[in-house]
């Protein structure tokens, strides 16, 4: 068997996470980047957009796989690189869901899968009517093009999204309305699926934001947690939509524990970077040997508790190094991740991982050394 | 504080196995490698002789610090990068001692630190004098060049080294003798220590070999194991010769329980590969965080046991991931490292780690798996 390629589009901090996986594996790593200077330069064989059909009918020549790190190849590009026989996983048609808010609603609903309440709107009038029906409260999304906490509001009046009705044909025609869901936390169900149906999950993850971005990730999420419920909706979306690779499926729990689908991902999520020191399979690994069609790993904790910490940039001279060598001197159980990003305001530049069979220490020394990082 | 830049001479499986950890952790990695084609040819940034001062005066340019994945570099061109201002580490003073088995043995002799009897030996008469003491058996080293099995002789007499003394100058000018250790086992005791002092310890490794090549390295050693004895010796050899880095001390356990040194290594071990999966803090991240004077990470054992299982080429034509296919389907909780090498009859391709709370267990599936890549 020769050395599988695989080709990864987008060069972010997800695509640099996947280095140390393809290098452990002996899988050869290709990374189309929109820029050199991008997180996962090491692996970068190919710089350019990834729009655009030429770009990526080079990029794909010799690949075993193609695969991404982000949902941004528009489905034209890749229904033409289907055509031309390139193996992409996860398939376009899976994939859609993930790029588009409305028409993951929509195949949510086909699947008998719990959404919130939901409609789209082109128009005020549609807008009012919905929030209306909500009691004066809802939650506008725009289809495509959001992502941490863009591209979503909380709206008790049309006025609230008067900017997106003015360009409403840019941001997928129509607009996402939802019920707001009175939740007690945030879930996420992740899980790996490759192409021949083997299935293996992580355990239930519970996810704390701040200003809309993901801060901690818990795993597993503490009990009570509705594991089984979750684990049985993120395995039907997978099989539903024929998602192979990765799948994320960011989820409400409200007070009585009834669940309703948030996002879907199809690639490593920020949820599930505790598994790269945490599970003995990690998320990133798993990504790789599955979208290769390859056996999946185990995905057993090593430890009873681990919880993930992102690092976002307080400013443009965030100095994340000489923070984090001041933070590992405290807290030498403390793992550190540097994306290798230019720091800037609320920018995800790294993260840090701590496990162990007590939560409350492990809570308590990271938010220790989260305020190490912050100036 | 800026991302450091580690410079390390070779590009072989060590080399390699330090880009995951400089990925994580943010640090760039620069190897200087006699082949392009090398293991860790994702951080090649050189080509060249390390033998040759001009080659490596070039590679030191702009790096934090020198280090190495293997013993080779001269000492007169060791000595001229330090008086040009170059950071080594480990420091060429201690590199010495890794690089001469007669000078190491020296060194331990002066350090009081446990030697088997020895002697240095230019010529017939005097490896036969030696002999003779021991009771007609002894062991023969080359003081230089030798690894794996490969400088090393069960003697009786000094037929048995007839080749050796013929080239006496090329192989460091004489030969070491020692007294044969009848063992129990072999144990390495693992360490990193750093240029301000700071020490740290894996816990104590049992190696079994298997043809003069290590075949499995079991963490923690089994009990009863001399774990604060063999943690002495090498926190000595440490410090004694001013060692920083990793640094393997590899042992004989003699039936008593009694520890002798047999070889040192300054930098990360196939001894504690185990390391990777199973510790908090691997020896490639240690080995990057202590050369570089950063706070060490904790070295906690993740789980009761680990073992790593090395893959040996069968031919020419071992195909090592087609077999790594095969292997991780039966035993999901196994992982596989693929060091990228062209197969050859005993060559060392890759590796294999068990985790887990029962050894017995991990023993059993290794030794399965390991049967799959033999052809």
């Amino acid at each position: 068997m020769k050395r599988p390629i695989v080709g990864v589009v987008g060069g972010g901090q997800l695509a640099r996470m996947m280095i140390p996986a393809a290098v452990t594996l002996g899988i050869e790593l290709r990374v189309l980047a929109e820029t050199r200077q991008a997180p996962a330069e090491l692996a970068v064989t190919q710089i350019g957009n990834v729009n655009d059909i030429v770009e990526l009918r080079s990029f794909v020549k010799g690949l075993d796989v193609l695969t991404f790190e982000h949902e941004h190849v528009p489905q034209p590009v890749l229904g033409e690189l289907l055509q031309e026989g390139c193996n992409i996983q996860p398939p376009p048609m899976a994939l859609r869901a993930a790029q588009n808010k409305w028409h993951m609603r929509q195949r949510m609903s086909e699947l008998n899968l719990p959404n919130p309440v939901w409609t789209a709107a082109k128009n005020a009038t549609e807008v009012d009517d919905f929030v209306r029906s909500q009691g004066g409260v809802a939650i506008a999304k725009t289809p495509i093009g959001g992502y941490d906490g863009r591209g979503v509001r909380v709206i008790s009046s049309p006025a609230d999204v008067a900017d997106w009705l003015a360009r409403i044909d840019e941001l997928g025609g129509q607009l996402l309305l939802e019920e707001r869901i009175s939740f007690r936390r945030e879930l996420a169900a992740l899980l790996a699926r490759s192409p021949s149906g083997e299935i293996s999950h992580w355990p239930l993850i519970e996810t704390r934001q701040a200003n809309g971005v993901c801060n901690v990730a818990i795993a597993p999420a503490p009990q009570p947690a509705p594991s089984a419920q979750a684990k049985d909706i993120a395995e039907r979306v997978a099989q539903g939509l024929g998602v192979t690779g990765v799948l994320a499926v960011e989820m409400f729990e409200d007070h009585s524990g009834r669940l309703y689908i948030n996002e879907l991902a199809m690639r490593p999520h920020n949820s599930g970077h505790f598994s790269i020191e945490a599970s003995e399979t990690s998320q990133f690994e798993q990504h790789l040997r599955a979208v290769l069609d390859l056996p999946l790993g185990s995905t057993e904790l090593k430890s009873e508790h681990a919880v993930m910490q992102n690092l976002l940039g307080a400013s443009e001279a965030t100095d994340l190094q000489g923070r984090a060598a001041q933070a590992l001197d405290l807290f030498p159980a403390i793992k550190f991740h540097d994306y290798c990003k230019p720091p800037r305001s609320g920018r995800k530049l790294g993260h840090l991982t701590r496990s162990g069979d007590n939560l409350d220490l492990i809570l308590s020394e990271l938010e220790q050394a989260r305020a190490i990082f912050i100036d």
